[in-house]
């Protein structure tokens, strides 16, 4: 049976599913930063998934691209498979400043994670699930 | 016209060309790196590609993947579309193992660049597009 992984659960919120993969919300306030992960049992690199699986993956992800791009009128988005730590097949999508603590690096590693206060949140998750809700990808919120 | 940005081919040595993407080797030592370049003017995100592009660069992405993890019997792969800095599309393609310097954190920023010897770079260049010739994906060296 499909779980996430639990280290993914401790850095993350869980904001709801598209019809591939779960969508998470980086508890990170340096950056509007959500992961992409899969609902698949076992699988650790992008081309363990089917063919159809995959397809779906880069739809969803494109999507939430754009979406993010557009939504927080990010300088440049960061998408990335890496995976080193946590093996579970995860995609982060990453909103990008010029402004930003890390620019131009990337942002793993550099800072440590900034905590939201309560408000600021729930105000984001409300903000991205009725975004999800409009991209035409069955996003059923947690 | 298209043009390789310049900071890419500083760092890069040009392998040759898939169907869409220019493909290049970074100048690392420290890990088997590849670069996809999509043959697209004024790119930014991988959205900005059309659609038939995205799938393309998708396809060539998979294939290059699971080549460089087979042949280089990876511990993992990251793949990456930053372009915090250069702003011209481009996708990273990274062979790890748990023993090489960076692990488990991403590469960039972390180590400075290792040269490879003429004769390495040599005999690397020519396994990469020997191997390339092989995934049907109308490679076509340099």
């Amino acid at each position: 049976m499909f779980e996430l992984d639990s280290r993914l659960l401790n850095d993350c919120e869980i904001l709801g599913k598209f019809k591939l993969c779960h969508v998470l919300l980086m508890r990170d306030a340096n950056y509007p930063w959500c992961v992409l992960v899969p609902e698949r049992e076992n699988k650790v690199e992008v081309f363990d998934l089917d063919v159809e699986d995959q397809n779906q993956l880069q739809l969803e992800s494109t999507a939430l691209l754009q979406f993010l791009k557009s939504e927080f009128n990010a300088d440049k988005m960061n998408v990335a498979a890496l995976g080193n730590v946590v093996s579970q097949l995860h995609v982060h999508h990453i909103v990008r400043y010029e402004k930003d603590i890390a620019w131009p690096k990337p942002v793993w590693g550099v800072f440590p994670a900034k905590a939201y206060s309560d408000e600021a949140l729930k105000q984001l998750t409300t903000r991205l699930c009725d975004g999800f809700k409009n991209l035409d990808l069955n996003f059923q919120s947690k």
